[in-house]
């Protein structure tokens, strides 16, 4: 099944996509909040509801029409990985860690597929990372590695844009990962069971006005997604809705001899096989 | 005006206190939502609803009767400022930083006054906090040091429970401040107009078992709470429900000779002048 999240009214309403068109998932299933993580939360087996949502007369709107909304628009909480592919800490001069460098974002920097990234007033080092997300779809505490795939309900792209002087102003890098509008996500989710286990082996780039920058394969991250959740249930408990981004390959900006930093005008891509392509174009915030 | 949230039905509320009573403000006003978040971002103006509040016949509940829950359950965004207080920054061995270390926590690490924080499984090292927290109340970007207390709603008293081993595992500490039920946030919210411009100058207390741990004064941060909105909006959006806290002073178990870590059976008090004692017993995850 795929999802996605898109405008109506100015309010984010999920829908189901059905080849080139969209099934607002709430038409047709009434029962349903509007919101996946509201309807993940509420243990709405959507997957099940598929095929009533497919055959329902709700109206079917072209995709190519909707103004999308982040997949998730308030995530519980949005973890992030860095340093999750060895190649990348190598060109950030680092070692392959120990530990994942797990950082969080707030819902307010995400951003819809097809929405402007803003390049801020304060900085001119803006830069991209194409990554994986995962979203959760089950709650869980100490959850083993075996069992961790149990919780997530599906995959999309993401792009981790970040301000790389602000991330780095103090050993906290968080700030450069949380300006307005820099967390691009979607343009769909996939969910888990049409993907292989862990969404490993997955084709992913990143392309900056076309030209492929990033250029990996999710088989290549450090931490996997099973482990990752198992790391993570050791501290915290996963909710449905929240997402896990799971870190960035080699070839972004900063590590360019000279760097590149995305300015106004500017396009970037992130595909992964089988996720579609998340496309953001950069304009100056006003 | 001062504030709690408290469950009723498992449900967190919002209750206006009068004295050692609550009142709660959906049963007086039911057009406002009865969590604080959905109400400041409705735009429901509770300073000027309370005299109708405090003159409804609506129940009043004894204040002591309640179990409470965290006074925003499900904050938009929860940032956090390392090394504010300069004698901290030095106990911890570092020179006053430049730049406020920003980090995040997550809502599922949030815990109500009177509720336990949890010792977890997978570390010995829990560290207490006492800080002041930040309830936003309006909307704003780029907002100059000179407005930006007009984005205040209230304030409240905090414990930015840590988990020290997992805080250090990597440079970013946000994993180590995000464990479940280990940021206390109670017992009431004050509104600013009842306080010092900032907060400034609210002596401030962190109680271990009754021992004084750390005493010091809000008007020692480094960063008070207009610059550090300033800052902050420079890079994002501030939106009403986000909570700002505001950093501790020194005084830390970590920073002790020998270290002093919290265990089961402990009591970790934290009292500002104005916004009253939070008081968190420590239990061990089960």
């Amino acid at each position: 099944m795929k999802l996605t999240t898109y405008l109506r009214d100015g309010q984010a309403r999920l829908g189901l996509i059905d080849g080139a068109s969209v099934i607002d998932v709430q038409d047709a299933q009434p029962q349903v909040p509007s919101d996946l993580r509201q309807a993940l939360l509420a243990g709405h087996d959507l997957i099940a509801l598929a095929p009533a949502i497919l055959a329902s007369s709700a109206p079917r709107m072209p995709l190519a029409s909707l103004t999308l909304a982040p997949l998730v628009p308030e995530p519980g909480k949005i973890v992030c990985l860095g340093l999750n592919y060895f190649d990348h800490a190598k060109e950030g001069g680092r070692e392959k860690p120990e530990y994942p460098w797990f950082f969080f974002r707030g819902a307010s920097s995400l951003l819809a597929h097809g929405a402007p990234a803003l390049k801020p007033r304060v900085s001119e080092k803006l830069d991209y990372e194409a990554e994986l997300a995962v979203v959760i779809g089950r709650r869980g505490k100490h959850v083993p590695k075996d069992k961790a795939l149990d919780l997530v309900f599906g995959y999309a792209c993401f792009n981790d844009v970040s301000v790389r002087d602000y991330q780095k102003r103090t050993p906290q890098w968080t700030i450069g990962k949380n300006f307005d509008a820099t967390g691009g996500f979607g343009p769909m989710l996939v969910t888990a069971d049409e993907l292989p286990p862990g969404a490993e082996g997955l084709h992913i780039q990143g392309r900056l006005n076309g030209r492929v920058m990033q250029d990996a394969n999710t088989r290549d991250m450090i931490w996997g997604v099973a482990e990752t959740i198992a790391l993570l249930t050791e501290c915290l408990t996963l909710e449905p809705g929240d997402v896990i981004v799971m870190g960035t390959p080699a070839g972004v900006g900063q590590s360019r001899t000279p760097p590149v930093w995305m300015k106004a005008g500017d396009v970037f891509e992130v595909e992964i096989d089988s996720l579609g392509t998340l496309t953001n174009p950069i304009v100056d915030e006003v």
